[in-house]
């Protein structure tokens, strides 16, 4: 690391001007005031000014910028919109932040083959507006949506509320073009079925930017649904709530959307959005179906059927579209509305497999109990992917402490029931030390010799993802001196 | 490589004694009668004596066999059922087999979350017959599924006739548990929706024995659906067949299977099996929907309309059970019944994107006049997945060159419009030398950066699936000699 000050402005000066000779004027940004911008991504918390930014244009642009850096041995820290929650695209001191938001162009759409091929820079809502008049949508809805990119996307193979039925990114991508640390070109993936040697396309979605800089991506479209309809159910308790998702899984049906908000939640955006959430349930679920018509409303007749069964209280279906949005505004809007009601929240991420939901759910209401903090818990519960929101007020050192201690005793708990530290916001720098509780040596081995093959000189977003086993080896002492945790070995984070 | 025949048996004493160190009675094979069964996989063109075959029975004993063969340094040839179609698990005369055939245990089932534990010798419908009374079933169904393992399913990322609708073994496998070369376990994959890091599960699907070998495989189970009806459609010509394919596809719907056979495969399966096909047809489709009764009468009356729409002729559609089976009777048998009508046949397993499937078997038409061969076309239209069945008699040795060139250029033709040169029979042996036209020296560069990454010593496997770029220098100078070939650049083979 550069601690010289003096050293770092010369090293600033150094890459700046290395990178201006390679790229037209106005695409090398070293000022503060123009770097600044760049400092985080979505996860505020978490603040490191890089050393320069670069903002190719085109591919070969890009090529011209790894060069550079390759040969001045320079950290790169890949960014899309800088929507993330898990700071993978947070600044490294001594690395450049290389941004593909201008390489934004839609190159073609194909409404036959139903594909779109795309720059890393276009945003996801753009291929849906782009495919809207062929009657087709790029299916991914992160709730980003509006401003994450394409490559940001295949960068932490992006889920959103619908990827239940529709998939996550990496069963909607069917071919990334990447330029490598090496200089090279290499497409991954094939618009056939299946392409023959090793699924590299799988290994690079949800890379976190370590493998290689996506240059073009092809993206499948479907559909748009002709009907789409959706249930909201009330539950006397959460862990009914919970196995009644279940049961809807268990019946064969597959929701486009399966989303369940508790008391805590409901109460915090029903005054903030008047979605007409039931205040008396202590969980509702919606339940979306879509497709014709008829399959709508055969498929709502038999979710109501299992939720009814399972033990749902009132349950109400929209009629209209403006209903169904409605019945959405409130999931979509829980994030802000903790805003709302707590001056701040901590977010957790973690999954599990969908027959210990009510088990989970148990388990943070104890910890509710044991740490004195609330939690509002909201999630895509069709794939087992919670996001709890402990509630907390930073002024307060101990309240902190005590956030951080809850949210890893509940990421330990999705852990030990056989789930994952994070589902759809990636590791970056915020998991980075909980990916040694959740894999063991070998397997980060196995992580880094493949980060390795893909990036031999170790350039691209060091630090992020994967911890190195020096590292585990640092938290494992860390975590003696702070003591055990219940249930598994996560530590305070 | 030893050619001295009896510093080979002096090596086999030396590795069979090694291998009988470290395993149970009965375990090692070294005798020619004992390892005859072991010389060819489904490929039976291709056949290679091995040194040793070991059979453990458990993870610890491949455990040990992997480290006598890292410490002698033996490579070693993975083997399932053996019923591969592209020589993956064809010897290497240095080298020992390893037979997962013993690790045949289902180790649990868990009807709550539809998950299967087994080990990697249990057979593909081994795994569905003791999930039906649970009214479960393992999706990918391929042809050989009576017999074939699924530990060789993800060496292959097998698929079969009703992938289109339920995936491909990668979309269906959750975990593996695999043995490295190093000796370490290391689990890919989680029971959870999504893992944290990189993807290795998917790199490791479908990798053809070449970076570990795989002691555990937790499945995904689905729902039997509740009714199944097929429609049969007789086209006039194989470009309006090819193109009904494309509507159905286009009309959102995604049938449970969706195959196509020309006038060639009807009328040399027609009087093996009376499944009532349409002599008079140029081609048939068969187009499946599955689900509940209503689903399923609202699926077959769009895509009979689709059909009609498309050009089709007759139309048929199943009432019972035993007629669906008889309609799939035809389709099921049709490799059999080119046994009866010619001496010899070559199968080919392009892959294509759906909208070329006019243009490609208009194509092959050609091909059949030029090199004066017949070609039977069956296959996974919905998919894109090509079989044609070139029909020759290899004692006319002229029949046998014309065979591999219109097989040739076959491939050359998926590669030309997008495809690829592999579906679901994996490149083994087989298609080797194929990999240096699908992809470029630096693509190949990067699957043999992961192979080395999981396989320092590159002793899994060696020369099957990825060629060495001094193998496509070779074969490129061989290429020259043999001139070049229309569409693309691939040679005979």
């Amino acid at each position: 690391m550069i601690t010289d000050l003096s050293k770092l402005a010369a090293r600033r000066h150094e890459v700046a001007q290395a990178l201006a000779a390679v790229l037209p004027a106005g695409c090398v940004l070293a000022a503060p005031e123009d770097t600044r911008p760049y400092e985080c991504d979505g996860l505020a918390a978490y603040r490191q000014m890089p050393l320069v930014v670069a903002l190719p244009h085109d591919e070969a642009q890009v090529l011209a910028v790894l060069a550079v850096c390759r040969g001045l041995g320079v950290p790169i820290v890949p960014r899309g919109a800088g929507t993330g929650l898990s700071g993978g695209a947070m600044p490294i001191a001594e690395g450049i932040v290389l941004s593909t938001a201008r390489l934004n162009r839609i190159v073609r759409l194909d409404a036959t083959s139903r594909t779109a091929v795309v720059q890393p820079g276009v945003r996801n809502l753009a291929i849906s507006e782009a495919a809207a008049p062929h009657g087709l949508y790029y299916a991914p809805d992160p709730s980003s949506q509006i401003a994450c990119t394409i490559g940001g996307n295949v960068a932490e193979n992006s889920g959103g509320v619908h990827c239940l039925k529709y998939g996550l990114t990496v069963h909607n991508v069917l071919r990334v073009r990447v330029a490598t640390i090496d200089g090279d070109i290499v497409e991954l993936g094939s618009e056939a079925p299946d392409a023959p040697g090793l699924d590299l396309l799988s290994v690079f979605i949800g890379s976190e930017g370590m493998l290689g800089i996506v240059t073009e991506v092809t993206v499948r479209l479907v559909p748009k649904a002709l009907c789409a309809r959706v249930i909201m159910a009330s539950f006397g308790d959460v862990v009914t709530a919970g196995n009644a998702v279940a049961h809807v899984i268990a019946a064969g049906i597959i929701p486009a959307g399966l989303e369940m908000m508790d008391r805590t939640s409901v109460s915090m955006v029903e005054p903030f959005v008047h979605a007409g959430y039931d205040l008396d349930a202590a969980a509702i679920l919606l339940c979306e179906a879509d497709g014709t018509v008829e399959e709508v409303d055969d498929e709502i007749a038999r979710m109501t059927a299992v939720l009814r069964e399972a033990g749902a209280g009132a349950i109400a279906v929209s009629t209209t579209e403006a209903e169904r949005l409605r019945f959405w505004s409130g999931r979509k809007n829980a994030f802000p509305a903790a805003g709302r009601i707590s001056p701040d929240y901590y977010c957790m991420d973690g999954t599990i497999p969908r027959k210990h939901l009510a088990q989970v759910l148990t388990g943070i209401a104890q910890m509710e109990v044991k740490y004195g903090l609330r939690c509002a818990n909201v999630f895509h519960a069709g794939d087992g992917n919670l996001h709890p929101l402990i509630l907390f007020d930073a002024n307060r050192p101990d309240e902190l402490h005590r956030a951080e201690a809850f949210g890893a005793e509940i990421l330990a708990l999705c852990v030990a029931v056989g789930g994952t530290i994070t589902g759809e916001h990636g590791v970056g720098v915020e998991k980075i030390d909980s990916m040694c509780v959740q894999f063991k040596p070998t397997e980060l081995a196995a992580f880094f010799a493949v980060k390795k093959a893909f990036d031999p000189p170790m350039l691209l977003n060091p630090g992020k993802a994967i911890p190195t086993l020096h590292r585990c080896a640092e938290f494992g002492r860390l975590r003696v001196t702070n003591g055990a945790l219940p249930h598994a070995n996560l530590p305070r984070f």
